[in-house]
């Protein structure tokens, strides 16, 4: 007998699993179509060059590879490939419908995307990205409208303790350079300071050194990011202290998308952090990630890639664009207990159960009276003469309430209302069964 | 370059696609969940084995195989595979969550599934399939809750001349021991058979007597057929044909079916059509298709299947199921005009444009003040010293309204709002802008 497992790394979703993402992902759209951003969805795999030697070496070892059919298929070749991530689909799409497309091309996309990691805890195979972009301009309007949503989307889910932390590439360049490191030492030393909160000051001294740079600027370097990050009431300090270090000027991009977003939902949470960098080899402009106390790592990040979206085209096409961390985001809300009580609610408000085989169609035209007024109705699809099972049935379904078709009770258009919570029983008139059955479930803290 | 478009049989969702699938999919969705049913998903691959001799030879190979990562890729082998149904993850879920699933499990499942077939005219490699199955009974009460289920989703999408026609394995059965055909020639009957509405009862005659059914049965059969389907208001007839053909015990489960039926939503649309077949190898009983005037095969079909949910555990499993053609339906309804017109509205309802750089946040700062009264709101991301473009682009949107932030107004406290239809224009204080904007919004038909 073959095994019964989902595939390493894959999970089945249970319905209150599925419950979960569907509220979350209910509230980023509604909030990201408020900010004018459309729906994008593309095929799960993609001709295989689509995807190659687009993510690096390590990329391409992650990709899963899909096997030609037919005459082909024994030759070991593959001609398609799972999608990897988000991005490059979307690339795609901006260079097929150019034509078609707006002048400025705002998306967003909730889809599943496949990686062959090795699975650990909260690493999958299969996760869903959830990702925001907005294509064809410049103007930091669009940073600071992906900020805003962001922020309301993070308030309407209920996180009320983040923060975002905001930096700019342009602004790193400037930093390393007065630091006295040299453009080739740029990544290197990048990968060094993104590590500051995990290994401190001296580790990351350590590992600069160890990189090859050279101890003066790597003391400089230390030094200046000694100082952050700072308070986000002290943003004014942290702008007078990246000026003094780099000029008015370098300042500007990141000074005008702080005052910029400061009159968005995004302000109170806006935090300067020079020592944030982001695998900088993608972004070319503002960067910015999510942070949550006693949360390692981030909720979700993003930032300005002018040269990435126009692979396919052989041209630049600007781009701006937020990753939220759905899964994550889900494992966190569900530790601090964030989900309304009614996404936990069970399968159904009622279960009607009929005590005999003559009873059957009874309880189907109960069942289609309750509906009608708005429950969610469960039938016990057999006759009871004995109400032992039915109970344990409801009670594994969650179900808060019993209606009952007796052959007596309903000659006198009579059902039996049980409240499974406190087993109090009454008999209403089938024509009020739904207004007391309703009572019931809004009492039940569900 | 690498070709643009999506792999070959797939689709790329823009956002009228999307929006259309998500209006299906809500109703179905809360439909299903009022009948106690709750959402499954599963994984896009499974282990190859999992899927692999499910589907005869044919399904084998249009299965999608995935290749072995790492040192392994090079020998060709597959070791997973892109879910071909939702049929088989089912039976596996079954299998693995046996301990912790509900005594009868009622869950719906609406996810693509891929198949390697040659893509033609509404046939995709890509497509949606939505399930929605009972497991653990086999009380006909099941069969009736899934056919009122299925009405009530049609109804709320707006169709109202469907049928749903409804048939049983064991009468079909019975009927073609009653034309003395043998047991192994039914397989080929029925194939016969359910060709009737296309190629007419001479066409099913020829077929089956060049099947080497004999000639006297094949009379039998296709005179008793030619009186079929009867009208629905025709039921009892259709009932006592039956019954005169195989006798009342044989024709007893779809005429207690019918009965039980008729007191839900179901009622109205059950037609009797002892000619429906449906692929005989899967069903065990009750078999149902629906069926809508000037389209040429169905909505959707379901039925029971005792055999089959059980194939990892190695006993049988009572179910039924049905399966809406949710493409087929979003095809149709896009056809005959059903889908309300918020569905295909505009990227946003207002376009906030801003006349200077400087007043890049005052534009911000309306456009959040507009989502705070619930409109949907772009913002013309640079500066637009002329409205040209600015009305293009909200015209490729199909934006009806914009909201013009100049200097002037702006200083007088007010918003300048033209509604782009009419191209009338007004400067409302901004406090009431929204409420401005929100009047021509609702009265544009869009």
């Amino acid at each position: 007998m073959a095994g019964t497992q989902p595939a390493r790394g894959t999970r089945d979703f249970l319905p209150d699993d599925i419950r979960r993402r569907e509220y979350v992902v209910r509230i980023v759209r509604e909030v990201y179509e408020r900010y004018g951003f459309e729906p994008l969805e593309t095929p799960a795999f993609e001709n295989i060059e689509t995807l190659l030697g687009k993510y690096g070496d390590e990329g391409n070892q992650l990709i899963f590879k899909i096997l030609r059919r037919g005459e082909h298929e024994g030759k070991g070749d593959a001609d398609l490939a799972l999608r990897y991530d988000l991005t490059v689909p979307l690339a795609r799409v901006v260079a097929q419908y150019q034509n078609e497309l707006p002048r400025f091309f705002k998306r967003y996309q909730i889809q599943p995307v496949w990686r062959a990691d090795r699975p650990a805890r909260g690493r999958f195979r299969e996760f869903y990205q959830c990702d925001i972009d907005a294509i064809g301009t410049t103007s930091a309007t669009v940073e600071a409208e992906l900020l805003a949503a962001v922020s309301d989307v993070l308030g309407r889910l209920g996180f009320e303790d983040f923060t975002i932390r905001l930096n700019d590439r342009r602004v790193l360049t400037a930093l390393l350079e007065s630091f006295g490191i040299p453009a080739p030492q740029h990544a290197d030393t990048l990968v060094g300071i993104d590590k500051l909160d995990k290994i401190g000051s001296d580790g990351v001294r350590r590992e600069l050194e160890s990189r090859g740079v050279d101890a003066t600027a790597v003391a400089a370097c230390t030094g200046f990011f000694a100082g952050f990050p700072l308070r986000r009431d002290a943003r004014a300090d942290a702008l007078a202290s990246l000026s003094a270090q780099i000029g008015d000027a370098a300042a500007q991009p990141l000074s005008d998308l702080l005052a910029l977003a400061d009159r968005t939902a995004a302000g109170p949470r806006l935090l300067v952090d020079p020592s944030l960098a982001r695998g900088l080899s993608y972004y070319t402009g503002a960067i910015m990630e999510i942070a949550v106390p006693d949360l390692a790592g981030s909720l979700g990040g993003g930032g300005r890639y002018d040269n990435l979206i126009g692979m396919f085209l052989g041209r630049d096409i600007p781009a701006c664009g937020f990753s939220l961390g759905l899964e994550r985001i889900i494992v966190v809300m569900t530790e601090r207990h964030m989900f309304p009580a009614r996404v936990s609610r069970g399968a159904a408000d009622v279960m009607v159960v009929f005590l005999a085989d003559q009873l059957r169609s009874e309880a189907l035209a109960l069942a289609a009276e309750l509906r009608a007024q708005q429950l969610r109705v469960d039938v016990y699809p057999e006759a009871a003469r004995k109400l032992e099972k039915p109970l344990k049935y409801a009670g594994s379904r969650q179900v808060p309430v019993m209606a009952i078709v007796g052959e007596d009770e309903w000659a006198r258009g009579e059902v039996t209302v049980r409240d499974l919570q406190t087993r109090e029983q009454q008999s209403p008139a089938r024509s009020v069964a739904a207004m007391r059955i309703a009572e019931i479930v809004r009492l039940v803290p569900t």
